[in-house]
């Protein structure tokens, strides 16, 4: 049996300990909090009544790995507080470099979007891992493994890419569609009726690559639509954002033609 | 039993089509295409070796509804050019207003996106209604019913409107999707890492407003993690792209701080 300690009560700190709270191979040690309240609350949310929670980085003990769920600009700070010589420490952020303040280092980075209550299986969630020395690697992989059947050897570089296409996938298509609830209820129709268009357009992209799926005016290099569109939005917001994703759309499809 | 042909051999008029081959109630009479080999194409992919299809508009009959599924710069000289005194002309784009060339008008416009062969559950499909009178709304309304629950009587402002916000919800967000998986091929990952992703994304939209689901840096006000991706993309032509939905972010968000 290893062991488990958790730096952070945010929906990262919670999901992971979560799905490691399944695993019969890792145990759930210790859990860090900035604030007694958080923790109390974190062990609420998650019925661990005996878990063991700390709010002073120097209480945490050596354990196999201490995960470190915290936000991105905190992450540099925390870990070289920590002043533990056989546990390795990983961070869990996409958009962070593999740290070097700990004697061990490694990268946990799920590549999903966590919403604290929205359930979600952890078997199908891609893990990307990266250490400072091949054993470590080994012992990161053996968690991710466990958790995940999606493990990926993924280092800075890639990760911080893999980030940034995570922003266009989750928060920006999130966004597009923002919009459209929006245009509907400005015009005085239930957003809801949009709910088959967004089921069939994110169906189709669990089918085919979105380079192929694309459709619309833009795609069609149909200006004439593109047109009455932008005027239709003349005393919105979104007039620049329709012409320039539009034109984005026109360049690369254009150029294919 | 009632009548329907239809003009137009596309998508549009190859799901209209097979709804209505679904019904009890309605009859498809004739199939217009321009050219014969593609009426011919059109009966092999539904298999209806007896479907009566016609290449010249002046010989479609008078029946009770004729579907005019054909492209929005099309529908005004096709619909001008019918000599029919009882027939219904509907047409199904969304971005065209009801047209008065012919004795009786109506619109009936599915909101989906059609790809050929991709089944699809046509219950659930809103169709958006409009007509010149009562007795003609009613007809479409009729029709509408039979293939799906969710009939909408929309003017054709409204319509117009829903079609821009489809542009956003399906186009736009398949868009976003291409840039995600277009920045994992440039750095050699596969891009079905982002599947997971791409399914969370959308199952969410299911539970909550987009408005409510929206995650991310420039939701967070995070300008540090803006400007690392703004010069992580410095060398391709997405960063315009990026900077102009993160600012429309930024602005949505910031203000309701």
């Amino acid at each position: 049996m290893k062991h488990i300690s958790i730096i952070g009560t945010g929906n990262v700190a919670f999901h992971l300990s979560q799905a490691i709270l399944k695993l019969d191979q890792w145990k759930l040690y210790q859990v860090y909090g900035r604030k007694p309240s958080a923790t109390q609350e974190f062990k609420n949310d998650l019925a661990l009544n005996d878990l063991q929670t700390v709010n002073d980085l120097n209480a945490l003990g050596e354990v196999d790995i201490i995960l470190c769920c915290i936000s991105d600009n905190a992450i540099q700070e925390v870990i070289s507080k920590l002043k533990l010589q056989t546990t390795l420490i990983a961070h869990t952020s996409g958009a962070t470099a593999l740290q070097n303040t700990a004697v061990n280092n490694a990268v946990l980075y799920p590549l999903q979007s966590f919403s604290k209550w929205k359930e979600l299986n952890y078997q199908n969630i891609p893990f990307c891992i990266e250490a400072d020395s091949e054993r470590n690697l080994k012992l990161i992989k053996s968690l991710a493994s466990h958790i995940s059947t999606e493990v990926y050897h993924i280092n800075s570089s890639q990760r911080l890419q893999l980030h940034l296409a995570a922003v266009f996938v989750n928060n920006f298509t999130n966004y597009m569609v923002k919009i459209g609830e929006d245009l509907c209820q400005q015009n005085n129709i239930d957003s809801s009726i949009l709910q088959p268009l967004i089921i069939e357009t994110f169906d189709k992209l669990k089918r085919m690559p979105a380079t192929e799926a694309q459709t619309g005016p833009a795609k069609r290099q149909d200006h004439q639509s593109i047109e009455a569109h932008f005027n239709l939005l003349k005393n919105t917001n979104y007039q620049s954002l329709y012409q320039n994703i539009s034109q984005h759309i026109l360049n690369d499809y254009g150029k294919k033609l």
